[in-house]
């Protein structure tokens, strides 16, 4: 499966993915997913919101159990955040056949679409419209940089804008939806175990810094008589450092426009975005307070705009217990529960359906980069271990 | 004259200018100086280089009184940056027909091309040339955002690209360069004089640093796990403001290219330009190389590489003096000396013909900037004292 979806929408320069939502690479990783579907026999359904499903059983039976992740990147993503779900899915099933081991509830593997936001801004745009937690006038409104609404693009990319909306009846057929994950962090590198189970979702968010000063030349103007945005940047940057360490948070400025962008010109604008994250959400608001009051001890304008906020998400215990069971009745080592600072479909879907996470260990931890990486023998036992989730699930 | 040169080039959101050399905002300054000149009847010319001349009397009689500036401007410039000193110069030539003073030297009008440096990357291109401080080789090489080459881009624009080379006999013609230009600071506004002249160009030069850390996940990677480029480059941009305070120099740091850019990744590369000036070479040389030590402090790989260096200029004694004393028998005012941070034409051609600059006051000190501003008076005025320097120099 890997050796068919690797070349898709690889940037031979950097060695990162660019699979971004409606694109055409975003086309052929969905052409690869029905061609998984039917070459295993499996009823293939595209939804409302362009999510794509493949069912084992009858999809109108009910109380299904669910699997699956998404196909698309950030710029220069991995190989593996996203797609490892998916081919795992894919995998186990096979290895339930294998087992000869036969579901007495429906399958399914699910592909979301649009899940990094990565064109239009917003993460988990498939999961978010199903769920009813994005408003088909809301998506209307999210533009991608060359100003292509979401709709447009689905429409363009071969799907109905008209029937985007919440999806309750689709909803309404799954029992539980388990996402397999490789990890974004270095908690299970440091371990025994391969596979861990998330307990929960940091809250996160992202805000709009326009840090506004004054166009001039760089190399007259005197330094007492500057307004330069930059300046104020920097040291927003360093104190959003500190006030996150400081808190047990994250906070990261990662995404940058400057105006006028000129090597002998002091900027006009420096608009900057700031991506936080902390384990609670009292936590996340005194962080990001601090740092919007860092940044306003410069002497300079500064505009704090809330582009998108995630709430906390706790797994619910009922399925993360029933797997940590299930996987230390065949396993050889602990299965670690352990929270993470990513969003996931599974974030948006916790709100509506019992949904629960594995995460597969990542040696470096190194994500939403080219290095991102997972070691064979531990993706062979994610697999193994959705199997087991899978049939326990499933099959008994 | 302004009328007709006031709305080419100019960006209606920010009211700032977009004449970026041989675009087609630059052709339509080109034909307003064509106009210029035939209005005048004055002989027009373009030389090997691509830059205007307007001839009044004969340009083989050698020892010409030469003035202008350039008419080309940085991405958001201001009105005057340039184009004051070619208006003036036109000016000029009028009202020494309204004095009814005659000529018995040749007197030119100029437009150099490329000033700015803002699509190639290197400032002055056009006087470079003449003056062969700029090869035809390496200007092959120059590039632009879409990988047009400055020749390619003046074939584009009409012009033979074969031609391109050092002038050695056109320089030849020229017995004193005069280039007036607004001034980009507030040394005169503090004082009584509309108009003053140039002691020197500071030396400067732009440096590129590339930071270089791992990208990775906004949300899930560790704050002891991180290699953030963003945050050695916020300190190396206060570092660089802190250090150039205590030399009495200037650094900037305006232009920046961030990968891969996005608001939950941390980045791989945080590309920054420096620009930097100094009273003299040794403080120009100590402040970049600790700005370049401050940026090495922080465990990420940063490679500095300088993308031009332009040596102090010192005015020849001659020609200040003598414009100095022209001014004074005319003039109510003080003719204040002053030195600059900004590179000019006039700096170019020092190194070959005596030269000298004339400087009108900018009550803001503002410039590369839609704000950029000189009272129209002061303007009047810096017209009156190009109109005495050039009627001392050629008429007597």
């Amino acid at each position: 499966m890997w050796a068919d979806l690797r070349p898709i929408g690889r940037d031979a320069r950097t060695g990162g993915y660019r699979r971004f939502a409606w694109t055409g690479a975003d086309a052929d990783c969905r052409a690869w997913f029905r061609d998984q579907a039917r070459a295993r026999g499996l009823a293939f359904e595209v939804d409302r919101n362009g999510n794509q499903w493949a069912w084992l059983g009858d999809p109108a039976a009910g109380d299904a159990v669910v699997t699956g992740s998404h196909l698309d990147s950030v710029p220069d993503g991995g190989a593996f955040d996203g797609p490892l779900g998916v081919v795992s899915a894919f995998a186990a099933l096979d290895e339930l056949a294998r087992r000869g081991a036969t579901p007495r509830r429906p399958v399914a593997v699910v592909n979301f679409g649009d899940e990094e936001g990565a064109r239009f801004g917003l993460a988990c745009a498939g999961s978010r419209l199903t769920a009813g937690r994005l408003t088909p006038e809301r998506a209307a409104e999210l533009r991608d940089a060359d100003g292509i609404s979401l709709p447009q693009a689905m429409e363009r990319a071969g799907y109905d804008p008209a029937a985007i909306g919440p999806d309750d009846e689709r909803l309404a057929r799954v029992g539980v939806f388990v996402e397999l994950h490789v990890e974004q962090g270095r908690f299970l590198a440091d371990t025994e175990s391969p596979v861990g189970v998330a307990s929960a979702i940091w809250p996160h968010g992202r805000w709009r810094f326009d840090f506004r000063g004054e166009a001039n030349h760089a190399g007259t103007t005197r330094v007492e008589d500057r307004r330069d945005p930059m300046l104020a940047y920097a040291a927003t940057v360093l104190a959003a450092r500190e006030r996150a360490a400081a808190a047990g948070a994250l906070a990261t400025f990662g995404k940058l426009a400057v105006e006028p962008n000129g090597v002998n010109a002091i900027p006009s604008l420096v608009r900057a975005w700031l991506d936080s994250r902390a384990p609670d959400e009292p936590t996340l608001a005194e962080v990001v307070e601090g740092i919007e009051r860092a940044a306003r001890e410069h002497g300079i304008d500064v505009d704090v705009t809330r582009e998108s906020f995630t709430p906390v998400v706790e797994f619910a215990h009922g399925p993360r217990e029933e797997i940590v069971r299930l996987l230390a009745e065949r396993r050889p080592y602990d299965v670690p529960v352990l929270p993470t600072g990513a969003g996931h479909d599974a974030g948006i879907l916790a709100a509506r359906v019992p949904t629960a996470m594995l995460f597969v260990r990542n040696p470096t931890g190194v994500s939403h980069s080219p290095a991102e990486h997972a070691r064979e023998d531990d993706c062979a036992a994610g697999v193994e271990a959705l199997a087991d989730v899978l049939e326990g699930l499933a099959c008994r």
